[in-house]
């Protein structure tokens, strides 16, 4: 932020407010102070049989990329809307949310994801504007190499240690402690 | 947003960006998109045997009211750090994070509560500069009339029914569905 929100005045200065603990950006003509926050990325593995849908980007960042469907979670919508939200716009797909596999934290960037895993409404599934193809994929046919995000590659190697225990873990981890970089 | 926080014009108008789904402000001279994302309220319900730890808020909004510490997550902190800090600046006190318990939404004022429950570390508590007084109690004790927030009150609802089953339950709401207005 270069210029005040509220009044448009330049003249920002970044200090801790009284009774605050956290430096802020605060406007020195109108007082205001602006608090930036981290960002939610929602999303949702969806699942059919022993495979899972991956979408292959058609925007930046990480164009051309393998992806579990997720963006950020939008005013007015809940967490889960958020996710079947992301499915149909990348997948053309409908989901049904199963649980949440994922709270992943990447602080350097401010990004909190929180990822579900769902159940591919009829196994029907297209090509949204933000994908270039989409393709079921089992647990051997997975790109490691070429998926986009370590959350997604955090999600998705959750996910198949649940489905070898039959379990519905909420895996907590930040980036880069319990996710393998790879890009 | 009244301003243009990257140039100071005051030419923002709300329009669909190409390729975007959403109405967002954009700034008619230098053409930066402005996004307003919901932010993440981050909190922990300390333990300490069969009693709970609760703050009674000495700020607005809802002074006087009881509450699960919690507040908004900080840029570049993880949830889970985010949620130890609140119990530190509430209660002065210090959890062990033992599992996340609450995802609650409130779409209507762009919120999303991640609490965990923890483990309130030897039993030790204070004041923080946050609260007015902090106590321990027992479910019977919970003085439900005058407990803050929704969230909270969803939170310990769900805390005690986990608690009867032995169970460590994600539960997931949005407001008021699942949560009772109490305000």
């Amino acid at each position: 932020m270069k210029y005040c929100s509220h009044c448009g005045s330049p003249h920002l200065r970044i200090t801790v407010p009284e009774g605050d603990t956290h430096p802020r950006q605060v406007c020195q003509d109108c007082r205001t102070i602006h608090y930036h926050n981290p960002k939610v990325v929602t999303g949702c593995l969806p699942v059919w049989e022993d495979r899972v849908l991956l979408c292959r980007r058609a925007i930046e960042p990480a164009y051309g990329w393998w992806n579990v469907p997720s963006g950020y979670l939008e005013n007015g919508e809940s967490v889960a809307d958020g996710a079947r939200r992301e499915v149909r716009e990348e997948a053309a797909a409908e989901v049904e949310i199963d649980y949440l596999i994922t709270l992943y934290n990447i602080e350097r960037i401010n990004q909190v994801y929180l990822q579900f895993v769902g159940l591919l409404v009829d196994g029907v599934y297209g090509v949204g504007p933000e994908s270039l193809e989409c393709r079921l994929f089992t647990e051997k046919e997975i790109p490691w190499n070429d998926i986009a995000f370590t959350s997604s590659k955090f999600t998705l190697r959750n996910y198949f240690r649940d489905r070898r225990t039959n379990g519905k873990t909420l895996f907590r981890g930040s980036y880069p402690d319990e996710g393998t970089p790879i890009r």
